[in-house]
């Protein structure tokens, strides 16, 4: 496990040093609320995927200064003695509650808040954004590439291009949230237990005096993936047929047989998908699957599928491991709410020119209702930590913007569910081990909430996102005070 | 020190244990030349700043497989002993040249030179590539930012939208390299001995009870570098006037006073930063200085400039730390020879249909040309490792594609640079230990022999990136033979 506790903007130490200063001097005690919230779907989504609390439980549980990382602080000549001294006991105290990886998420609804000391809720803003804003976003791109390939099975082939080693390896982990069934990434492999895959690559083909050489050398050691990349010299002419005779010779071979497939890596992946499946089928090999990658996103994918391309395995890479049309994922960390010396919670906005960018006050929680028969998501109402609701009455939610555009759930018909739940308390973690397997089931029964109207990878149908009454009207109250 | 041996791709080792079973097999022991280029500047650049090379080194001096790795590899299933056991032992026993980081580069030209037992120069390509695509990619955009900020600073400030932590941990590293004046990432600072800045953020306002306050106590706690976020409230109205009321305070406290200014978070920065300047040197601070954040790229801070913007200090997040524009840089890692039981060299092409693609066969060095009055480069010519350049009598050379543009360039009118030096030799780093600023100095005066014409952000005039008489007949030679 790395100490990440440096991996943090200079500021977050600045202001905490100014922090601590205002507490030992002034005997000012402040608390704070944080939430961590998003603002708009990448890349014109309907919905995004949280991913990454894992890691920001393994951060939280690993934040310590090190002697070498005060002495590093103390050379920079901005900390006094007395903040490096308190930073050597330094430890995360305060609560966390987040939503559970796989969830579905919605633009401005808290995903993550924290609750702690200020000193300690402003320093770990950094490496919470870092981490959830990096595998949310790979997670939502994984979710739209394989829903753009229609129950195919889509692998992560995009370590070479990612932004780093993390990027490589916790961009394979959210991609297998996002509902890949497999990685490229050995390591991720390892460390999450996820599917490895992957055969060869042209060089294998080139260190051979020919490509049928080639084909039947790794067709004889790997008999159970026989997986032939058939585009070094001729596709057509060349490739598929040299891959045709090493399968007729594999299964007259009498060897206990795999699965046998072939791998197109340029061209044009619908014209040649097609005849690929008719030499395939005419040789009898009707099972033999076709793969294809090469420069592959959701959009292409979906382009192909609806040409009636005949390939059923997408390796995608760096469209997918680097999100390449919208690469970064818009998650802040606002206060929402500060007490001071122990006093009740002031609730605190962040006003702006834009209604959309005013940021939501108080201690909040997120409401997510249901159509009980469907079982497919209605709303997500954001509201205050204390609210109860009650399905067996009915209830209206409006739209805090335009907020005529009002919907009503009758009583009894829907159903409620909380997503915030609790990770740190106290300083001490209380959120169960969940490995990325079981998250990826959720996040598959999760998106499976979702209609294709939400999925739809261009103009999807918004989900809304409301407040409760309560929250709309503190919010009103807030930003009238602040106006006058 | 991380081990990073599994962060591969899984068919390099699927293609290692094949290479190993025909070796202990069939006797077949080959050695291969792998040249890692790339074929299009990022984002339209005229050009592009290598980097990553250290930390390159690092993961070659690291690599062996634990025993944890091999019981990993173990449990897929699909390897066996005998390859295993020769995990064990694996070290990397090779050559590797390479261009040094911060070099200036360009498309086509081999970056990175492999010489070693085909196994072993199979198997590091995906892990060389991740990281030196990744630190390339950085650098490159960090040197276009600062290019339009001409002469400015510029900050790296993206840890939070970083794609992971180590995105934003090497990605600080590259922009630094790339010409950034410091970072807001405290552990790259702490590694790799950079300058780390900032100050604060809206939250140290926001848990003030007022502006005024929280300016006062921060400029009571950092005299020394006294910069406020001035649009908390209201920008004009209330940030830069309260702003220069702490400056007074500050000036006539008799303290000693470092640097003073204010920071632009949002609006239009052209015209706040002009009537913030006027305002400050009203005030009797011509010395304070304004800088500036907000989803800043290349391109707007060329047209703030042009809009004369009084901006001197410009801090850079999320479209640096992930080039926005352009998240992937396309390094890729061919075969260019193969020698079969210590016999000489076959070179080798990867053919395509488009001839800019098709690969540079044989062993390969870039000269780098330079008029010598000017210092400025001229072109690069890419030849054979046995080749040498004689600057004492004219050379022409010419464009291998376009082979009728040709470019004389006349006797003792120009200077040679052979850019790839030798990293390792024999599996032995021979390579030495570079600092960061020491790469950042280099980096700076490569930068400096480019004219503003390759340069320029948009359409810039391309460098000539040529082939060796011989090196073209061999390639022209070679293909002949493929297609016959």
């Amino acid at each position: 496990m790395r100490n990440l506790t440096l991996l943090t903007d200079f500021y977050e130490l600045t202001m905490m040093q100014a922090y601590h200063h205002a507490e030992v001097n002034t005997g000012r005690k402040q608390r704070a609320i944080f939430d961590m919230f998003y603002r708009e779907n990448p890349g014109g989504s309907g919905y995004a995927v949280a991913a990454g609390l894992a890691q920001v439980v393994d951060y939280i549980k690993e934040l310590c200064f090190t002697e070498e990382d005060i002495g590093y602080l103390r050379s920079t000549g901005v900390f006094g003695e007395e903040f490096l001294t308190y930073l050597k006991s330094f430890r995360f105290t305060g609560d966390i509650h987040a939503v559970p990886e796989g969830t579905v998420i919605f633009p401005r609804e808290p995903l993550l808040r924290v609750n702690a000391p200020l000193m300690e809720a402003q320093f770990i803003e950094t490496a919470i954004l870092n981490i959830v804003n990096h595998q949310s976003l790979i997670a939502t791109k994984a979710a739209r590439v394989c829903w753009a390939a229609r129950g195919d099975r889509v692998l992560e082939f995009g370590l070479r291009r990612a932004q780093g080693p993390d990027a490589g390896l916790y961009g394979a982990r959210a991609a297998m949230i996002g509902g890949c069934a497999g990685t490229s990434n050995v390591l991720a492999g390892q460390l999450f237990g996820v599917p490895v895959r992957g055969t060869h690559a042209h060089s294998w083909i080139m260190s051979f005096d020919s490509e049928l050489e080639a084909f039947r050398y790794y067709a004889q050691l790997y008999p159970q993936t026989c997986i032939l990349l058939v585009d070094t010299y001729n596709t057509l002419k060349s490739g598929i047929p040299n891959a045709i005779k090493v399968f007729k010779e594999l299964r007259d071979s009498g060897k206990p047989i795999g699965q046998m497939g072939i791998r197109l890596d340029s061209g044009d992946l619908a014209y040649l998908s097609k005849r690929a499946r008719v030499m395939l089928d005419e040789a009898g090999f009707p099972d033999a699957f076709i793969s294809a990658s090469n420069d592959l996103d959701e959009h292409i994918i979906a382009e192909l599928k609806a040409q009636d391309a005949k390939v059923t395995l997408w390796g995608v890479g760096t469209h997918l491991i680097t999100s390449k049309e919208y690469p970064a994922f818009g998650g802040v960390y606002k206060m929402a709410a500060l007490s001071t010396d122990g006093g009740q919670w002031q609730n605190k906005i962040k006003l702006s020119e834009d209604p959309v960018k005013v940021t939501n006050p108080g201690v909040k929680k997120i409401f997510r209702l249901y159509d009980s028969k469907s079982g497919k998501m209605k709303a997500d109402l954001i509201a205050l930590a204390d609210e109860e609701l009650d399905n067996t009455k009915d209830l209206t939610i409006f739209d805090p913007i335009a907020t005529w555009k009002r919907m009503t759930l009758t009583a009894g018909e829907f159903t409620v569910r909380e997503l915030l739940q609790p990770v740190f308390e106290n300083g001490v973690c209380v959120y169960p081990e969940i490995t990325v397997p079981e998250i990826c089931e959720y996040a598959a029964r999760e998106r499976s909430t979702l209609w294709d109207e939400h999925k739809r990878l261009v103009r999807p149908q918004t989900m809304p996102v409301d407040l409760s009454q309560k929250l709309y009207d503190l919010k009103q109250e807030i930003i009238a005070q602040l106006r006058s």
